[in-house]
Protein backbone atom coordinates (compact mmCIF):
# COMPACT_ATOMS: atom_id res chain seq x y z
CA UNK A 1 0.00 0.00 0.00
CA UNK A 2 1.28 3.41 -0.70
CA UNK A 3 0.32 7.20 0.10
CA UNK A 4 1.65 10.23 0.71
CA UNK A 5 0.67 14.16 1.77
CA UNK A 6 1.51 15.79 -1.73
CA UNK A 7 -1.84 15.06 -3.57
CA UNK A 8 -2.71 11.93 -5.47
CA UNK A 9 -1.21 14.14 -8.61
CA UNK A 10 1.76 14.32 -7.48
CA UNK A 11 5.06 13.12 -9.07
CA UNK A 12 6.91 11.91 -6.12
CA UNK A 13 3.70 9.69 -5.59
CA UNK A 14 3.60 8.49 -9.47
CA UNK A 15 7.57 7.77 -9.11
CA UNK A 16 6.99 5.40 -6.31
CA UNK A 17 4.09 3.83 -7.59
CA UNK A 18 5.90 3.14 -10.46
CA UNK A 19 8.49 1.59 -8.65
CA UNK A 20 6.66 -0.43 -6.30
CA UNK A 21 5.06 -2.13 -9.24
CA UNK A 22 8.56 -3.50 -9.79
CA UNK A 23 8.20 -5.24 -6.35
CA UNK A 24 4.57 -6.80 -6.87
CA UNK A 25 0.91 -5.67 -6.74
CA UNK A 26 0.09 -1.92 -5.27
CA UNK A 27 -2.89 0.09 -3.86
CA UNK A 28 -2.50 3.21 -3.54
CA UNK A 29 -5.10 5.17 -0.83
CA UNK A 30 -3.16 8.98 -1.38
CA UNK A 31 -4.86 12.42 -0.29
CA UNK A 32 -6.97 14.76 -2.59
CA UNK A 33 -4.92 17.55 -1.73
CA UNK A 34 -2.12 18.85 -0.50
CA UNK A 35 -1.54 17.92 3.08
CA UNK A 36 1.50 19.09 3.85
CA UNK A 37 3.11 19.55 7.47
CA UNK A 38 -1.01 18.13 8.55
CA UNK A 39 0.76 16.24 11.54
CA UNK A 40 -1.03 13.29 12.66
CA UNK A 41 -4.02 14.91 11.99
CA UNK A 42 -6.84 12.58 11.83
CA UNK A 43 -10.56 13.05 10.92
CA UNK A 44 -12.86 12.35 13.72
CA UNK A 45 -16.09 14.29 12.67
CA UNK A 46 -16.79 14.61 9.36
CA UNK A 47 -17.37 12.18 6.92
CA UNK A 48 -14.11 10.98 4.50
CA UNK A 49 -15.45 10.33 1.10
CA UNK A 50 -12.78 7.55 -1.21
CA UNK A 51 -12.75 7.84 -5.19
CA UNK A 52 -11.39 4.87 -7.08
CA UNK A 53 -9.17 6.07 -9.89
CA UNK A 54 -7.76 3.10 -11.03
CA UNK A 55 -8.44 -0.29 -11.37
CA UNK A 56 -5.95 -2.61 -13.21
CA UNK A 57 -5.41 -6.53 -11.72
CA UNK A 58 -2.41 -5.50 -9.73
CA UNK A 59 -2.79 -1.65 -9.33
CA UNK A 60 -5.54 -0.11 -7.42
CA UNK A 61 -5.30 4.12 -7.07
CA UNK A 62 -8.10 5.84 -4.66
CA UNK A 63 -8.12 9.14 -3.63
CA UNK A 64 -9.50 10.17 -0.16
CA UNK A 65 -10.62 13.81 0.88
CA UNK A 66 -9.15 12.94 4.42
CA UNK A 67 -5.22 13.57 5.73
CA UNK A 68 -2.60 11.07 4.93
CA UNK A 69 -3.10 8.96 8.23
CA UNK A 70 -6.50 9.23 7.14
CA UNK A 71 -5.67 7.23 4.24
CA UNK A 72 -3.70 4.51 5.61
CA UNK A 73 -6.36 4.00 8.26
CA UNK A 74 -8.97 3.85 5.44
CA UNK A 75 -6.73 1.63 3.61
CA UNK A 76 -6.28 -1.70 6.12
CA UNK A 77 -9.06 -1.05 8.10
CA UNK A 78 -11.69 -0.72 5.55
CA UNK A 79 -10.81 -3.84 3.30
CA UNK A 80 -8.96 -1.74 0.58
CA UNK A 81 -5.87 -3.05 0.73
CA UNK A 82 -6.28 -5.96 3.23
CA UNK A 83 -3.22 -7.00 5.08
CA UNK A 84 -0.77 -5.16 2.89
CA UNK A 85 2.57 -6.70 3.14
CA UNK A 86 4.36 -3.31 3.15
CA UNK A 87 3.09 0.34 4.13
CA UNK A 88 5.41 3.05 2.37
CA UNK A 89 4.22 7.18 1.95
CA UNK A 90 6.05 9.44 -0.69
CA UNK A 91 8.34 9.85 -2.43
CA UNK A 92 8.00 13.16 -0.57
CA UNK A 93 8.27 16.59 -2.06
CA UNK A 94 10.78 18.17 0.64
CA UNK A 95 13.20 16.30 3.16
CA UNK A 96 11.72 15.07 6.33
CA UNK A 97 15.03 15.03 7.87
CA UNK A 98 15.30 16.44 11.88
CA UNK A 99 12.28 17.93 13.06
CA UNK A 100 10.22 18.13 9.79
CA UNK A 101 9.33 14.96 10.93
CA UNK A 102 7.58 16.17 13.44
CA UNK A 103 5.15 18.09 11.14
CA UNK A 104 5.12 15.67 8.48
CA UNK A 105 2.02 14.35 6.95
CA UNK A 106 4.44 11.36 4.95
CA UNK A 107 5.72 10.24 8.04
CA UNK A 108 2.60 10.52 10.32
CA UNK A 109 1.01 7.81 7.80
CA UNK A 110 3.87 5.59 8.60
CA UNK A 111 3.97 6.10 12.30
CA UNK A 112 0.11 5.30 12.47
CA UNK A 113 0.98 2.56 9.92
CA UNK A 114 3.56 1.40 12.75
CA UNK A 115 1.59 1.56 15.22
CA UNK A 116 -0.86 -1.28 13.76
CA UNK A 117 1.75 -3.33 13.31
CA UNK A 118 2.48 -3.18 9.14
CA UNK A 119 6.11 -2.78 8.35
CA UNK A 120 6.66 1.05 7.18
CA UNK A 121 8.65 3.34 5.26
CA UNK A 122 8.99 7.09 4.32
CA UNK A 123 10.62 8.22 1.53
CA UNK A 124 11.66 11.91 1.52
CA UNK A 125 13.65 14.00 -1.06
CA UNK A 126 15.37 17.12 -0.22
CA UNK A 127 13.87 19.27 -2.59
CA UNK A 128 10.70 20.77 -2.59
CA UNK A 129 10.12 21.52 -6.63
CA UNK A 130 7.12 19.85 -7.87
CA UNK A 131 8.80 19.30 -10.82
CA UNK A 132 11.87 17.52 -8.60
CA UNK A 133 13.84 14.71 -10.03
CA UNK A 134 13.34 11.28 -8.32
CA UNK A 135 14.92 8.87 -11.26
CA UNK A 136 18.72 8.52 -8.52
CA UNK A 137 16.57 7.14 -6.16
CA UNK A 138 15.02 3.74 -7.90
CA UNK A 139 17.63 1.62 -6.82
CA UNK A 140 17.82 2.47 -3.33
CA UNK A 141 14.26 2.50 -2.77
CA UNK A 142 13.89 -0.79 -4.14
CA UNK A 143 16.90 -2.21 -2.15
CA UNK A 144 15.47 -0.90 0.82
CA UNK A 145 12.22 -1.92 0.63
CA UNK A 146 13.02 -5.97 -0.69
CA UNK A 147 15.35 -5.60 2.49
CA UNK A 148 12.70 -5.13 5.02
CA UNK A 149 10.62 -7.01 3.19
CA UNK A 150 12.80 -10.04 3.25
CA UNK A 151 13.54 -8.98 6.77
CA UNK A 152 10.80 -7.65 8.84
CA UNK A 153 11.40 -4.50 11.24
CA UNK A 154 11.75 -4.82 14.63
CA UNK A 155 8.85 -4.39 16.50
CA UNK A 156 7.20 -0.56 16.96
CA UNK A 157 9.97 0.63 14.43
CA UNK A 158 9.24 2.17 11.18
CA UNK A 159 11.78 3.66 9.08
CA UNK A 160 12.19 7.47 7.76
CA UNK A 161 14.35 7.16 4.86
CA UNK A 162 15.59 10.95 3.21
CA UNK A 163 17.09 11.43 -0.08
CA UNK A 164 19.81 14.08 -0.98
CA UNK A 165 18.87 16.34 -4.15
CA UNK A 166 19.92 15.15 -7.81
CA UNK A 167 23.62 16.55 -8.10
CA UNK A 168 26.41 15.59 -10.54
CA UNK A 169 27.57 13.32 -8.04
CA UNK A 170 26.31 9.52 -7.52
CA UNK A 171 24.79 8.78 -4.25
CA UNK A 172 27.33 8.23 -1.60
CA UNK A 173 25.69 5.30 0.36
CA UNK A 174 23.47 5.14 3.30
CA UNK A 175 23.72 6.44 6.53
CA UNK A 176 21.60 4.94 9.29
CA UNK A 177 21.11 8.31 11.43
CA UNK A 178 19.92 9.94 14.29
CA UNK A 179 17.56 13.05 13.66
CA UNK A 180 19.46 15.92 13.87
CA UNK A 181 18.17 18.40 16.45
CA UNK A 182 16.65 21.76 14.34
CA UNK A 183 14.08 24.37 14.50
CA UNK A 184 11.85 26.61 12.31
CA UNK A 185 11.00 30.17 13.05
CA UNK A 186 8.21 31.28 10.68
CA UNK A 187 8.04 35.22 9.57
CA UNK A 188 4.67 36.31 9.59
CA UNK A 189 3.23 39.28 7.66
CA UNK A 190 0.23 40.92 9.09
CA UNK A 191 -2.92 43.09 8.13
CA UNK A 192 -4.78 44.84 10.76
CA UNK A 193 -9.02 44.12 9.61
CA UNK A 194 -11.36 46.78 10.16
CA UNK A 195 -13.48 45.22 12.89
CA UNK A 196 -10.61 44.71 15.66
CA UNK A 197 -9.32 41.17 13.87
CA UNK A 198 -5.62 40.69 13.01
CA UNK A 199 -4.63 38.18 10.03
CA UNK A 200 -1.74 36.82 9.94
CA UNK A 201 0.06 34.55 6.94
CA UNK A 202 3.27 32.89 7.29
CA UNK A 203 5.33 34.51 4.46
CA UNK A 204 9.24 32.56 5.24
CA UNK A 205 10.76 30.22 7.72
CA UNK A 206 14.42 29.71 8.74
CA UNK A 207 15.66 26.48 9.42
CA UNK A 208 18.19 26.51 12.28
CA UNK A 209 20.20 22.94 13.07
CA UNK A 210 22.86 21.71 14.88
CA UNK A 211 26.22 21.46 13.00
CA UNK A 212 27.54 17.73 13.72
CA UNK A 213 28.16 15.05 11.33
CA UNK A 214 26.11 12.04 12.47
CA UNK A 215 22.29 13.01 11.67
CA UNK A 216 19.87 12.86 8.96
CA UNK A 217 20.34 16.51 7.73
CA UNK A 218 24.04 16.29 7.40
CA UNK A 219 24.23 12.76 5.81
CA UNK A 220 21.71 13.74 3.10
CA UNK A 221 24.18 17.14 2.81
CA UNK A 222 26.87 15.15 2.48
CA UNK A 223 25.39 13.37 -0.64
CA UNK A 224 24.35 10.10 1.30
CA UNK A 225 20.87 8.42 1.96
CA UNK A 226 19.72 8.24 5.82
CA UNK A 227 17.97 5.74 7.21
CA UNK A 228 16.43 7.20 10.31
CA UNK A 229 14.76 4.17 12.71
CA UNK A 230 11.67 6.09 14.30
CA UNK A 231 9.61 5.03 17.53
CA UNK A 232 6.33 6.15 18.42
CA UNK A 233 7.31 5.91 22.74
CA UNK A 234 8.50 9.74 23.12
CA UNK A 235 9.16 9.19 26.56
CA UNK A 236 12.53 10.99 27.39
CA UNK A 237 13.53 7.55 29.38
CA UNK A 238 16.66 9.18 30.44
CA UNK A 239 14.82 12.02 32.23
CA UNK A 240 12.63 9.73 34.24
CA UNK A 241 14.96 8.94 37.03
CA UNK A 242 16.08 12.73 37.30
CA UNK A 243 12.34 13.75 37.71
CA UNK A 244 11.51 11.87 40.41
CA UNK A 245 11.28 14.72 43.02
CA UNK A 246 8.07 15.40 41.28
CA UNK A 247 7.21 12.51 42.80
CA UNK A 248 7.32 13.98 46.05
CA UNK A 249 5.61 16.79 45.47
CA UNK A 250 2.83 17.11 48.65
CA UNK A 251 -1.01 18.11 48.21
CA UNK A 252 -1.74 18.00 51.47
CA UNK B 1 0.90 31.55 28.17
CA UNK B 2 -2.09 29.87 27.32
CA UNK B 3 -3.68 27.24 24.94
CA UNK B 4 -5.68 23.94 24.34
CA UNK B 5 -7.32 22.61 21.20
CA UNK B 6 -11.04 22.17 22.83
CA UNK B 7 -12.00 25.72 21.43
CA UNK B 8 -12.00 28.89 23.23
CA UNK B 9 -14.92 28.37 25.33
CA UNK B 10 -13.99 24.50 26.72
CA UNK B 11 -14.70 24.51 30.47
CA UNK B 12 -11.15 22.66 30.77
CA UNK B 13 -9.41 25.87 29.31
CA UNK B 14 -11.06 28.15 31.43
CA UNK B 15 -10.52 26.04 34.53
CA UNK B 16 -6.44 26.25 33.53
CA UNK B 17 -7.07 30.32 33.01
CA UNK B 18 -8.52 30.91 36.57
CA UNK B 19 -6.04 28.74 37.77
CA UNK B 20 -2.86 30.22 36.12
CA UNK B 21 -4.02 33.70 37.26
CA UNK B 22 -3.22 32.98 40.85
CA UNK B 23 0.10 32.37 39.51
CA UNK B 24 0.66 35.39 37.35
CA UNK B 25 -0.35 37.46 33.96
CA UNK B 26 -1.81 35.26 31.75
CA UNK B 27 -2.26 35.19 27.84
CA UNK B 28 -4.53 32.61 26.24
CA UNK B 29 -4.22 32.15 22.72
CA UNK B 30 -7.02 29.22 21.81
CA UNK B 31 -8.76 27.71 18.98
CA UNK B 32 -11.59 29.20 18.00
CA UNK B 33 -13.42 25.61 17.72
CA UNK B 34 -12.74 22.39 18.92
CA UNK B 35 -9.38 20.82 17.31
CA UNK B 36 -8.78 17.37 18.67
CA UNK B 37 -6.68 14.73 17.24
CA UNK B 38 -4.88 17.26 14.96
CA UNK B 39 -1.45 16.46 15.88
CA UNK B 40 1.31 18.34 14.98
CA UNK B 41 -0.96 20.67 12.19
CA UNK B 42 0.11 23.94 11.03
CA UNK B 43 -1.22 26.23 8.78
CA UNK B 44 1.38 27.42 5.86
CA UNK B 45 -1.11 28.43 3.04
CA UNK B 46 -4.02 29.97 4.34
CA UNK B 47 -4.28 33.37 6.66
CA UNK B 48 -5.00 33.05 10.63
CA UNK B 49 -6.89 35.54 11.71
CA UNK B 50 -6.96 36.45 15.48
CA UNK B 51 -9.65 38.15 17.32
CA UNK B 52 -9.14 39.61 21.38
CA UNK B 53 -11.88 38.54 23.62
CA UNK B 54 -10.72 39.83 26.87
CA UNK B 55 -8.26 42.61 27.79
CA UNK B 56 -7.43 43.20 31.29
CA UNK B 57 -4.04 44.37 32.81
CA UNK B 58 -3.06 41.08 33.86
CA UNK B 59 -5.38 38.79 31.57
CA UNK B 60 -5.63 38.69 27.75
CA UNK B 61 -7.53 36.71 25.75
CA UNK B 62 -7.30 35.66 22.09
CA UNK B 63 -9.21 33.39 19.52
CA UNK B 64 -7.41 32.12 16.46
CA UNK B 65 -9.34 30.04 13.41
CA UNK B 66 -6.01 27.77 13.05
CA UNK B 67 -4.66 24.80 15.09
CA UNK B 68 -3.24 24.59 18.44
CA UNK B 69 0.66 24.90 17.04
CA UNK B 70 -0.84 28.26 15.26
CA UNK B 71 -2.00 29.12 18.25
CA UNK B 72 1.47 29.15 20.31
CA UNK B 73 3.69 30.19 17.42
CA UNK B 74 1.30 33.45 16.89
CA UNK B 75 1.65 34.01 20.58
CA UNK B 76 5.35 34.17 20.91
CA UNK B 77 6.21 34.99 16.96
CA UNK B 78 4.05 37.39 16.67
CA UNK B 79 4.71 39.85 19.95
CA UNK B 80 0.85 38.79 21.35
CA UNK B 81 2.73 37.03 24.81
CA UNK B 82 6.56 37.93 24.37
CA UNK B 83 9.10 35.67 25.85
CA UNK B 84 6.38 33.85 28.61
CA UNK B 85 7.80 32.73 31.46
CA UNK B 86 6.08 29.02 30.59
CA UNK B 87 3.80 27.85 28.00
CA UNK B 88 0.70 25.67 29.32
CA UNK B 89 -1.84 23.63 27.53
CA UNK B 90 -5.43 21.79 28.35
CA UNK B 91 -6.83 21.37 30.52
CA UNK B 92 -7.79 18.57 28.25
CA UNK B 93 -11.26 17.20 27.71
CA UNK B 94 -9.67 13.36 27.63
CA UNK B 95 -6.67 11.66 28.43
CA UNK B 96 -3.31 12.18 26.76
CA UNK B 97 -1.71 9.19 28.25
CA UNK B 98 -0.46 6.64 25.81
CA UNK B 99 -0.44 7.03 22.24
CA UNK B 100 -3.17 9.93 22.77
CA UNK B 101 -0.58 12.14 22.47
CA UNK B 102 0.70 11.24 19.00
CA UNK B 103 -2.69 12.29 18.34
CA UNK B 104 -3.33 15.07 20.36
CA UNK B 105 -3.46 19.07 19.41
CA UNK B 106 -3.44 19.70 23.43
CA UNK B 107 0.41 18.02 23.26
CA UNK B 108 1.55 19.39 19.55
CA UNK B 109 1.35 22.76 21.08
CA UNK B 110 3.45 21.71 23.75
CA UNK B 111 6.36 19.90 22.05
CA UNK B 112 6.63 23.29 19.89
CA UNK B 113 6.67 25.44 22.33
CA UNK B 114 9.68 22.97 23.97
CA UNK B 115 11.26 23.33 20.46
CA UNK B 116 11.65 26.82 20.70
CA UNK B 117 13.04 26.76 24.16
CA UNK B 118 10.11 27.70 26.11
CA UNK B 119 9.31 25.58 29.53
CA UNK B 120 5.48 23.74 28.36
CA UNK B 121 3.69 21.79 29.52
CA UNK B 122 0.32 20.10 28.63
CA UNK B 123 -2.63 19.11 31.33
CA UNK B 124 -5.23 16.34 30.33
CA UNK B 125 -7.66 14.59 32.66
CA UNK B 126 -9.35 11.07 32.08
CA UNK B 127 -12.39 12.18 31.27
CA UNK B 128 -14.22 13.19 27.58
CA UNK B 129 -16.61 15.18 29.16
CA UNK B 130 -17.56 18.42 27.60
CA UNK B 131 -18.93 19.72 31.72
CA UNK B 132 -15.81 17.33 33.56
CA UNK B 133 -14.94 18.06 37.01
CA UNK B 134 -11.99 19.33 37.34
CA UNK B 135 -12.05 20.57 40.79
CA UNK B 136 -9.87 18.05 42.31
CA UNK B 137 -6.42 19.28 40.35
CA UNK B 138 -6.02 22.75 41.42
CA UNK B 139 -3.22 21.83 43.88
CA UNK B 140 -1.24 19.67 41.48
CA UNK B 141 -1.37 21.95 38.57
CA UNK B 142 -0.24 25.13 40.72
CA UNK B 143 2.31 22.98 42.66
CA UNK B 144 3.64 21.48 39.16
CA UNK B 145 4.21 24.40 37.11
CA UNK B 146 5.86 26.53 40.15
CA UNK B 147 8.15 23.95 40.58
CA UNK B 148 8.64 24.04 36.53
CA UNK B 149 8.73 27.85 36.92
CA UNK B 150 11.23 27.49 39.68
CA UNK B 151 13.80 24.65 38.50
CA UNK B 152 13.02 24.78 34.94
CA UNK B 153 12.79 21.98 32.32
CA UNK B 154 15.79 19.96 31.08
CA UNK B 155 16.90 20.79 27.67
CA UNK B 156 14.36 19.80 24.90
CA UNK B 157 12.02 18.04 27.75
CA UNK B 158 8.24 18.78 27.89
CA UNK B 159 5.96 17.47 30.27
CA UNK B 160 3.12 15.18 29.42
CA UNK B 161 1.16 15.49 32.75
CA UNK B 162 -2.44 13.09 32.68
CA UNK B 163 -4.95 13.47 35.73
CA UNK B 164 -7.40 10.68 36.71
CA UNK B 165 -11.06 11.28 36.65
CA UNK B 166 -12.80 12.27 39.72
CA UNK B 167 -13.56 9.69 41.81
CA UNK B 168 -14.73 9.44 45.66
CA UNK B 169 -11.15 8.81 46.79
CA UNK B 170 -8.66 11.87 46.62
CA UNK B 171 -5.93 11.45 43.99
CA UNK B 172 -3.25 9.17 45.69
CA UNK B 173 0.14 11.39 44.47
CA UNK B 174 2.20 11.63 41.30
CA UNK B 175 4.18 9.30 39.06
CA UNK B 176 6.89 9.88 36.69
CA UNK B 177 6.10 7.43 34.10
CA UNK B 178 6.41 6.32 30.32
CA UNK B 179 4.13 5.93 27.64
CA UNK B 180 2.20 3.28 27.71
CA UNK B 181 2.09 0.78 24.52
CA UNK B 182 -1.34 1.49 23.68
CA UNK B 183 -3.26 1.16 19.63
CA UNK B 184 -6.79 2.40 18.49
CA UNK B 185 -8.79 1.00 16.21
CA UNK B 186 -11.69 2.62 14.68
CA UNK B 187 -14.37 1.66 13.22
CA UNK B 188 -16.31 3.21 10.03
CA UNK B 189 -19.82 3.11 8.77
CA UNK B 190 -19.76 3.37 5.49
CA UNK B 191 -22.03 4.45 2.33
CA UNK B 192 -21.81 3.58 -1.52
CA UNK B 193 -22.69 6.78 -3.19
CA UNK B 194 -24.77 6.99 -6.41
CA UNK B 195 -21.73 8.56 -8.17
CA UNK B 196 -19.11 5.54 -7.80
CA UNK B 197 -17.56 7.08 -4.36
CA UNK B 198 -17.70 5.72 -0.90
CA UNK B 199 -18.42 7.61 2.06
CA UNK B 200 -16.65 6.47 5.71
CA UNK B 201 -17.49 8.08 8.96
CA UNK B 202 -16.06 6.82 11.89
CA UNK B 203 -18.73 5.81 14.62
CA UNK B 204 -16.62 4.17 17.56
CA UNK B 205 -12.74 3.41 18.47
CA UNK B 206 -11.71 0.84 20.73
CA UNK B 207 -8.44 1.19 22.74
CA UNK B 208 -5.85 -1.62 23.11
CA UNK B 209 -2.85 -0.98 26.14
CA UNK B 210 -0.42 -3.14 27.37
CA UNK B 211 -1.21 -4.47 30.58
CA UNK B 212 2.51 -3.61 32.69
CA UNK B 213 1.78 -1.20 36.01
CA UNK B 214 4.68 1.54 35.46
CA UNK B 215 3.10 3.51 32.60
CA UNK B 216 0.90 6.47 32.39
CA UNK B 217 -2.54 4.72 31.59
CA UNK B 218 -2.00 2.67 34.91
CA UNK B 219 -0.83 5.36 36.73
CA UNK B 220 -4.34 7.43 35.88
CA UNK B 221 -6.41 4.50 36.34
CA UNK B 222 -4.98 3.85 39.93
CA UNK B 223 -5.76 7.35 41.05
CA UNK B 224 -2.42 9.06 40.04
CA UNK B 225 -1.25 11.78 38.49
CA UNK B 226 0.67 11.00 36.03
CA UNK B 227 3.99 12.97 34.71
CA UNK B 228 5.93 11.99 31.23
CA UNK B 229 8.74 13.52 30.61
CA UNK B 230 8.30 13.70 26.31
CA UNK B 231 11.45 14.83 23.80
CA UNK B 232 11.11 15.53 20.43
CA UNK B 233 13.87 13.67 18.88
CA UNK B 234 11.90 10.31 17.68
CA UNK B 235 14.70 8.23 16.75
CA UNK B 236 15.27 4.72 17.89
CA UNK B 237 18.61 5.05 19.72
CA UNK B 238 18.59 1.42 20.64
CA UNK B 239 18.16 0.11 17.12
CA UNK B 240 20.84 2.39 15.30
CA UNK B 241 23.24 0.26 15.63
CA UNK B 242 21.04 -3.06 15.09
CA UNK B 243 20.58 -1.57 11.65
CA UNK B 244 24.01 -0.99 10.51
CA UNK B 245 23.38 -3.63 7.82
CA UNK B 246 21.00 -0.91 5.93
CA UNK B 247 24.57 0.19 5.53
CA UNK B 248 26.00 -2.28 3.62
CA UNK B 249 23.44 -2.17 0.62
CA UNK B 250 24.96 -1.87 -2.60
CA UNK B 251 24.01 -0.11 -5.83
CA UNK B 252 25.79 -0.83 -8.74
Amino acid sequence: MITNDDGWQAKGLKKLTAVMRTIGDVVVVSTEKVMSAQGHSITMRDPLTLRQTVAEEDYLEFVCNGTPVDCVKLGYQCGIASKPDIIVSGINHGTNASVNLVYSGTMAAVVEACMDGYPAIGFSLDCYDADADFDHLDPYIIAITRKVLAEGLPKDICLNVNFPKRSDEPIRGIRVCRQARGQWTEKYASIDNPDGTKTFQVCSGEFLCDDTDDNDVAATAHNFVSIQPVHFDWTAYHQIGKMKSYELINII
